[in-house]
């Protein structure tokens, strides 16, 4: 399996997702400039994944800095504010930036040395006296540390994560099969959901990774995915180096193909779900997911609890990102639309909770209703 | 408004609409492979277009001939065969083929000459006697005029057509609008059924073009339509260049299009009509009936009679192009899918007739039950 993201020992590893199918190659990412740029740009991508790659982005930002504890606290606070603006919409990437700072402040309260960071660095002790590049503290040093370890764990757990939604997702897809067992599992995915938006095997893809593992067999319709075409370049990409079978498709064509396949199922991942069961995923899921119900065809949602945003009620509130419009019209190499046309790019739609046959999460599937169901997976984390 | 198709005297020129919207250029066509090529690789497209271009490409492979009148018929009758698997969906095109070789069997019919060609042309009159290369009687070059004058007719006729569904179109569209009257009728159309599938005014796009001259306002949502990208290269070209306000969207941003903004209709254009109201169009066009049946959106077709096939009784009769995959993954200057992956390229789908809210033609709109109000439409020609 290809590895997304990686810590070298002095800099994150990511593959470059913008680079795909045709050239595999990687960038070493050493300040939290650089990641925030990754993340704005797709370098790397995938809820899951730009969680924990902006929990590297802010370890990088802390890790050569010479100040008292506080003042290092205060530091991460504005970084993660920072990391936090590269993209709005997946929610992953907050709960990451939470989690690091969560792990700093429990830290510096062990040491007994109060909350939150109360003065700005601009006042900080080692910088009222002047001794800015005083050698720190062991203190701060075990901070960083502290920090450190919590990416890897993240790193780690993901993976972990992803193998529980996988099993899960499996147990599903095998009990609502329409398919005879022996003939292969036919489903179609949407954007990329799969190892490359994560560390490792993937939400939506994982259970077709542990199947395969298991001899069960598979048939993926893979949509394109315009505008940036993560269907085509990176889901097809993934499964094609794993032999899962797959066919790609332009977004526009899933109609046909259901009318004409019978699909065992549709499965996506998600940036970020309401409490009431809402989905944010990649524009165009919520039109597969309409187009599923008409069809008769299961549509399930694959996610970690980490993308179960709780604290909104409903999709309404859910910030949808709005990208540039060259991703549109010039983004292949050629110009596609006339100049000064008004484009759309959102890079996200909310399909609603009544379109969702199941959200299957590390804990266990999870089904309508699903205020309950949510609480309840969020509950056994 | 731009011109598709032209007869310049000597040659027919096409608007390359494979350069849109970057270059406007015109290609001289003088022969029917340079015609058959034109069709094939889109260089002129649309259902009602290619019927034409189609016409005139029988009159360049007839026009330089010099053998006897049965020869010609035989040699017309080959042509027109070739011509015809230029493209397989749209019927408009052997809809046209076919009224040039009834035309040129009518003229012969009136100079008593007898019926369908008998002998093939190898075995002609002028050949058996050696003066193959002899002067072509007066008779002919009548016969040769009458079917440029036919490939003439159609060509304007077309624009009078056109400029018919207009006409009721608006009528359709005015009535059944949800937006307060002076607020512009809110639209959203799926690849290219203007001007420039025409050789005016277009079908879906006629009654904007109508109304627009009338003072009403308008504004389209324009699917791109993968992965030629007829939507955003050539309707929204058109549209710009005529003033009308259009918004680009990925055709998989249509269903986020539909849950928030409060479209008018859904208009489209169509290749091919069985007779129960099925509707063969651009590949993606099923979706979008689905999406707008989901939010409540009318959705409407608008087609000349000659789109209607009344010789199939339903849309699973009618053969779909599939075209190469290469479109897919390497249409726009870059490799947008991994080498090897299987990839799907039909160029059209059947929208089901229950999901069409009416169909519009140059004689009036048909509404469900559509065997018979087809029917009257095509009894009324």
């Amino acid at each position: 399996m290809i590895q997304t993201i990686a810590w070298t020992g002095s800099a994150v590893r990511l593959l470059d997702q913008t680079k795909l199918p045709t050239r595999t190659e990687y960038v070493e990412v050493t300040t939290e400039q650089q990641m925030h740029d990754a993340i704005r740009r797709l370098v790397v991508r995938g809820a899951p994944a730009i969680g924990v790659a902006a929990a590297f982005g802010a370890y990088l930002a802390i890790r050569n800095v010479h100040s008292d504890k506080r003042a290092l606290l205060n530091h991460l606070s504005q970084v993660c504010d920072y990391l936090a603006t590269a993209r709005p919409t997946a929610v992953n990437l907050a709960w990451a930036l939470r989690r690091v700072q969560r792990v700093a402040l429990a830290t510096m309260e062990d040491a007994g040395e109060g909350e939150a960071p109360a003065e700005p660095a601009s006042l900080s002790a080692d910088e009222r006296d002047g001794s800015a590049a005083a050698s720190p503290s062991r203190a701060v040093e075990r901070l960083k540390q502290r920090i450190l370890d919590e990416c890897l764990a993240m790193l780690e757990e993901d993976t972990r994560v992803c193998r529980a939604i996988g099993e899960h997702g499996l147990a599903l897809l095998r009990s609502s099969r329409r398919s005879a067992s022996g003939q292969p599992i036919n489903l179609l995915t949407h954007c990329n959901a799969g190892s490359l938006a994560t560390v490792q095997y993937g939400t939506a893809l994982a259970p077709i990774y542990l199947g395969a593992e298991q001899g069960e067999r598979f048939h993926v319709f893979v949509d394109e995915t315009r505008p940036l075409l993560q269907g085509s370049r990176i889901t097809a990409y993934e499964l094609q180096h794993s032999n899962i079978p797959c066919t790609v498709l332009c977004d526009n064509m899933a109609a046909a193909v259901m009318s004409r396949e019978k699909l065992d199922a549709v499965i996506v991942g998600a940036d970020r779900i309401a409490a009431n069961g809402d989905v944010a995923n990649k524009i165009g899921t919520l039109g597969v997911a309409i187009l599923a119900r008409h069809f008769g065809v299961p549509f399930y949602v694959a996610a970690p609890t980490s993308t179960i945003d709780r604290s909104i009620a409903s999709g309404k509130e859910i910030p949808i990102e709005q990208r540039d419009a060259r991703e549109v019209s010039q983004g292949l190499g050629a110009t596609t639309a006339p100049d000064g046309v008004a484009i759309l790019n959102p890079a996200f739609d909310v399909t609603p909770a009544e379109l969702v046959g199941a959200i299957i999460t590390e804990h266990g599937v999870a089904r309508p209703p699903y205020q309950r169901s949510l609480a309840e997976m969020c509950g056994r984390g």
